[in-house]
């Protein structure tokens, strides 16, 4: 399934988001220099990703904006709509839910999920949260193919094992622990510290603030 | 600062993920190989980014566990803790300030502020939400280096802006929009579409789910 690496993935969705930045701006074209600082991306690495999949800027002109987009959304798969389920309706699922930023890129939260009977039947961004147990049911009505999981890391081994019986194929998994699942499943950690990470490293170095002028 | 590529520290932080994982097995050492496999990473690509560091797996015993971790450590600046303060009380707020992932890499959310009077004041996690106008005073009282933005993409800007404003140097931002701020400033948005991008790609050329027997 994977013919191209994790990391060239993410760095197509990053290109996407900045692409779309562009064709906000008004913009029909982008020049490889520009996209690439965008993207915060080196330029070679940029360019090397991108006339993998056939697409080559024009000198002086650049990437055609519309086109690049329209083609990395079908490489990632963003050209059809992605139906998924969200197990867990604690805070983070009430995030989630209330996120604004999956319509942009085909991705609907068709149905919610919990096991917790004082959350079911309670309604979150205009969904009623269901039993879980009836995770198989929920994904034939709702046609989903994604179970995100948002509940505590000593749950989500045992949902995640629940999900693939039930029929799902890609699990996006927020809980801070490595599932075991089949080769099969496509799946993938948010790891939130992640995120982190990329300001630590470049705070290491950095002074201390200096301290506020006493009030 | 940045003398390595963000896809390079985003992997190292995969690698550190992978090393504790082997670490928790209760294993000393971890093939080149195996440690590419778990971390998604071409080999290659892997071997490649732990040499410019420096550290280089001995053939057939591979790379030694704990001295691996000790390094990427240092080079991601988690040597030491990071104090966080966290902008936004809201159910993302909520999720953020539970989480679990962050006390394993040195990240600490030491103070919680929000501009709703109806938020300030109440206790998540055990800590007590302030007002964000005094996002200066909160950061000298809390020695904090880095503002985590978990509010609606229509805050984001202006609330970035007053972070900056009050001596944050590094920011985290949960919002799904662009922000513009000095080039000084270390910035990380958080897009949790990638993640899902990262699976649609994979399920593109699946096949839909067989649909479940008839109950």
């Amino acid at each position: 399934m994977s013919r191209i690496s994790n990391s060239t993935v993410r760095r197509l969705s990053i290109y996407l988001r900045q692409l779309e930045s562009v064709r906000e701006e008004g913009r029909e074209n982008v020049l490889s220099a520009e996209l690439a600082e965008r993207s915060a991306v080196k330029a070679t690495q940029m360019r090397k990703d991108l006339s993998f999949f056939g697409s080559f800027g024009r000198r002086g002109i650049g990437y055609s904006v519309p086109a690049l987009i329209e083609q990395i959304r079908l490489i990632l798969g963003l050209d059809r709509v992605w139906s998924a389920v969200l197990f867990g309706a604690g805070s983070l699922g009430h995030a989630l839910a209330g996120y604004h930023g999956f319509e942009p890129h085909n991705i609907r939260i068709t149905a919610i999920a919990d096991v917790d009977p004082g959350r079911i039947g309670k309604t979150i961004s205009g969904i009623t949260v269901e039993n879980a147990a009836d995770a198989a049911a929920i994904r034939a009505r709702t046609n989903a193919q994604i179970a995100v999981l948002a509940v505590p890391a000593t749950a989500a081994q045992d949902l995640a094992d629940k999900v693939v019986a039930a029929g799902f194929s890609g699990i996006v998994n927020f809980a801070p622990v490595r599932l075991i699942l089949p080769a099969s499943i496509a799946l993938y950690s948010v790891d939130l510290a992640v995120a982190f990470e990329q300001v630590t490293y470049k705070l290491k170095d950095l002074k201390p603030p200096v301290p506020s002028p006493k009030s």
